[in-house]
């Protein structure tokens, strides 16, 4: 039987193949099905529709999906809510890449006969035309049935039409656990209505969803001060990365630095003679962006950095800047990618009054924009060849919507394991819209959100709005654009409190080298830049410095591989407190319960009583139960909703 | 220049023309344009689309829409929220049928220019670029401006070339006002972009959103008990009908009624010689759907009725009952049309266990549907000829939803001011379906919302969720098959408090027959059928009998007549009342702020302080103002937020 396609009439004709029922309203699916909803490998999708029909008959549906590359669509049974109109069914995608799904519904015409007849069986009213009608159905079902069934079919079809045998006996043989079983298995639906559209579901490995990133400046791992690091430093810092529990190692840009204008400690406008530059303004003589700065070493002394990494569990992640220095071969060879003045000099980067004469933007609509784009694909390219799989992906938001679906949907078409991170720390509609039309993950404003109604607000738009389908969540808790006030004046319990904010709020979080020693000193009172920042010189750290929280960051990276409830992001639900200073929130996975309580007062201790949902945990209003304090260890035996905590 | 469509690039090639800009989240839209939004004639509609793009430049967007039988598009400007990155834009619905509209977007290079060198010259940074920059565009408009506006245009923009005349009066020069009109005016967008898909607004007539129904069986008209009305009596009603302030006269099915199993006295399965039957078993020898039933009169008769009524101001709507008695010309002319049995005898109509031996359905879905749904759609042309335009569609969710779908559209595309109001007491998603997919009225659940919280959550979802936008309430308080329980129980009391709420809550709101002297005899404890229903025989009645609640009706109708803020819908906002037993709330329109309090207790007088928005309304939180009882015409002097009110 072919589908027929739900569709709008047009003209005064009739409709040729009008149809038999409606679907609507199905999910998960973003703004109507132009964007993909995101998941991960393992995770079951639940596919609901509102599904409905003239009359009183009891509705059926299945979900139809695929899986990458696969050219025959499988099903997923569904079950009828019928207050609702409502019908829900899963499958599980066990592979990455794209997933396509759609619903088909139908007429379940033996679920209504069945219902029909008990009630008429009821009531004590006649039911031998029902009873014929039912044989009608047994032997549609039968003729396409085999062997046993079919014979057990055609009998029973038999008997209902025999109306020499008792009424009772045959109303209730006909719909014995067995017979309805075989007729689902084998009655055709007559009017079975198709969508006409089907979704996509972007499905990505597990360390999309789930992992603990570090972001490290290589030229800063050098034994000594002032001794530009290399790959070999680099590599010594993984032991110590890997102990402490990152799964993703983040560098930034690690290509030859421009010379032309560069940058100098604190961001001075003149370098001083032997000032690194920012890493940001790639390019220079020696190569530029699939070039390894020669300072740090060579290209395949880079790919052993990656080996080094990997044999520790963890990944390299590289960023992904499209800009240039001056210095750039690409300034050279392509004075046309660029923005040129009347003069023919190429304009720097500016956001007006703020001017960057270190770096040129690329002008990604010049007349030779094809080749512009390709070369932005080879740099991905060319990493993904050297095993880079993770790429955080500068300031996306200031270049065209357009170029990044095209560049990611290109890419991960090839490779579907590709993770990007978009870095666009702007205006809301924006940063959806990165997500919505490729970004795996994004950066978010949670260094910005620092109270209890903040992080409430916050994260109740992240999980429990259409955001939760699409946009994944990269909880940095500073960066090095970003140390918050917060932090500088919070000292040491401030950034344990932002640990365990980050941890345990979204499965994907990171810490920018020097969060582990709590550093806070501003570069002037009322910025939120780091003084003597690493983006401008090197820095060389001593890692068991005293009042270090790596024993904090250790605990909860060990705490998060260990509590499922960590791993997934909107399974998020904010407890009462009776203290805004406490924020308190309910993580939940199968057997994995976690109640988090966190002080947000970086100044004193607070106390509350907590509510705990008791009834989501299946207790007893009053009933006593066990909590263990997963940092301590500490158990206590709790009762009812109300319980005290002091942090 | 040719509009960018917007689209997502397939494959690893290139897209072909990228879109410039991202627009998204347009509205009003119902299911993603599957359905249109509905307005009434003379309304604005206001437009809103999510619009950004990367970079920091500003963006320009237009609403292009065009009117019924419109060729060529109109445009409507926008305002640009950046915060937001959303435009918003309006344009009027001056005819009825159905508009379409769309969004554009572009990049605002003047604004954005503007912008940039405000922002240079307030940092007293170096311009001449900008000024160059600013000449070009300025020329770029001037070459597509005509007479003074080119000259000026290209004097100014030769000004900002020149380098020798004083920068500070360049950049003055170059944003008056009247150059940024000239330049808005003339400069032509660089990056069109469009979103490649038009949506769809159905304009409806005045009386499709705002309008005071009548339900009145015709035959019960008579002057004397147990004499057939006619359409002579009916007409004797009209002038009552217009004092009380009706708009709309709906009349029960007005067809020859069936014979075969005709229903008797209170629904009895055999009927005295003397009974009627119900009107809705249609049909008999004398004719069917297009024929009158002969008691009441003829064709002409009915027709000088419909004449009648309109010269009292008043409309006729007919009943559209897609149901056959056993007797209907249709059963020997097309028994095909009808489910026949195995043994050739035509099914009745049935919901197990009940059943209507009077009427058989109609199996929209028989071999021959077309040649039916054809004939169904003759039946309401035939009486568009004879003047009415109005239809109550009885039972609408037991057909198919695809055949309303087709019969609503092809109707309306060849007679836009017909209104078809949806009889569906059925669950929650078929009553919306049948709103989204044309009927431009609907049932709705308001008999059944009594308490204060049971009306407050059912008018927040029908006016504050995407159900604004489709679905139009008729509250009707009473009708044959309802009469509830708070009526039944409550008295005069209940009545009258009824009839505010319908009154007040929805602009289209109706009263069956009886309702006016508060009629409240149940067939049965426990049940809302009237006893002695007039489905079933008939019944003549003392219209100014005593406790009638006429005055009040004229009141309320006037009322509604001379306050705009009672003739939209979803212009509702719920106030605080600290007693439940008094609803309040808030109906606003230009220069019309009504603030209504019904007392929901029908057995004694309730009093409470009601909580007034005063900053709404543009007042201070102790500032005294006057409010006036419409109901009564006494004025009071009122003070802030908290104010006494008994009822």
């Amino acid at each position: 039987m072919t589908p027929v396609r739900s569709g709008r009439p047009t003209g005064d004709r009739l409709p040729t193949e009008p149809p038999r029922l409606v679907i609507d309203r199905v999910e998960p699916v973003v703004d109507g099905g132009r964007y993909p909803a995101k998941r991960l490998v393992g995770d079951a999708v639940t596919v609901r529709a509102i599904v409905y029909k003239d009359g009183h008959d009891l509705i059926a549906a299945r979900v139809r999906y695929r899986g990458p590359g696969e050219r025959r669509w499988r099903l997923a049974a569904t079950t009828y809510e019928r207050d609702f109109d409502r019908c829900t069914g899963s499958f599980v995608v066990d592979r990455i890449g794209t997933w396509r799904f759609s619903v088909e519904a139908w007429t379940d015409r033996f679920g209504t006969w069945r219902a029909d007849l008990a009630k008429r069986v009821a009531a004590r009213q006649e039911i031998e035309e029902n009873l014929s009608e039912g044989a009608t159905m047994l032997r549609a079902a039968g003729r396409r049935a085999r062997g046993d069934g079919r014979t057990s079919l055609m009998e029973l079809a038999a008997l209902l039409d025999d109306t020499d045998a008792p009424v009772a006996d045959r109303a209730e043989r006909a719909v014995t656990a067995d017979v309805v079983a075989l007729v689902l298995a084998h009655l055709p639906p007559e009017d079975l209505t198709s969508l006409g559209t089907d979704f996509e579901v972007v499905v990505d490995r597990e360390r999309a969803g789930f992992g603990a990133w570090y972001e490290m400046f290589p030229r800063s791992q050098g034994a000594k001060a002032d001794r530009h690091g290399t790959w070999a430093d680099a590599a010594q810092q993984l032991p110590r990365l890997a102990a402490l529990g990152f799964d993703v190692v983040y560098l930034p840009p690690i290509h030859p630095v421009g010379r032309t204008n560069r940058k100098g400690r604190n961001n001075a406008l003149v370098a001083g003679p032997a000032d690194p530059g920012s890493p940001w303004a790639i390019g220079n003589s020696q190569g530029g962006h699939t070039a390894v700065e020669p300072a740090l070493g060579t290209l395949a002394e880079f790919e052993a950095f990656v080996v080094a990494a990997r044999d520790h569990g963890m990944e390299v992640a590289l960023d992904y800047a499209l800009q240039c220095s001056p210095d750039h071969p690409w300034v050279r060879e392509h004075p046309d990618w660029f923005f040129i003045r009347a003069d023919g000099s190429i304009k720097y980067a500016e956001n007006p009054p703020k001017q960057c004469a270190d770096i040129v933007p690329l002008h990604f609509w010049c007349d030779d924009w094809q080749a512009l784009w390709r070369a932005c694909r080879e740099i991905v390219a060319f990493w993904v060849e050297r095993g880079v799989r993770i790429f955080r992906v500068d300031n996306p938001h200031t270049k065209p919507f357009a170029f990044w679906e095209w560049l990611l949907g290109s890419l991960r078409r090839e490779h579907p394991d590709l993770i990007f991170l978009a870095e666009a720390f702007t205006r809301p509609a924006r940063m959806r819209g990165l997500a919505k039309l490729g970004f795996t993950q994004s950066y978010t404003y949670f260094t910005w959100r620092n109270t209890s109604w903040e992080l409430r607000d916050y994260l109740t738009e992240l999980t429990q709005t259409s955001m939760a389908e699409y946009f994944r969540p990269n909880f940095f808790a500073n960066t090095p654009d970003i140390l918050h006030e917060y932090l500088q004046h919070g000292g040491r319990p401030a950034f344990r409190a932002r640990l365990v904010l980050a941890t345990t709020l979204s499965p994907v979080y990171g810490i920018y080298s020097g969060f582990e020693l709590c550093e806070r000193t501003p570069v002037r009172a009322g910025s939120e830049e780091y003084r003597d920042s690493e983006k401008y010189q090197l820095r060389t750290r001593r890692w068991d410095a005293p009042g270090n929280i790596n024993a904090d960051i250790a605990t909860m990276n060990r705490i998060r591989r260990e509590h499922p409830a960590l791993q997934r992001f909107a399974n998020l639900e904010f407890l009462a407190s009776e203290n805004d200073g406490i924020l308190a929130y309910h993580k939940h996975a199968p057997d994995n319960d976690l109640l988090i309580a966190v002080n947000l007062d970086a100044h004193r201790p607070q106390a509350t009583m907590l509510h705990v949902p008791v009834a989501a945990l299946g207790l007893d209003e009053d009933e006593p139960f066990r909590v263990e304090d997963l940092l301590t260890g500490s158990q206590y035996v709790w009762r009812g909703a109300r319980n005290y905590v002091r942090l």
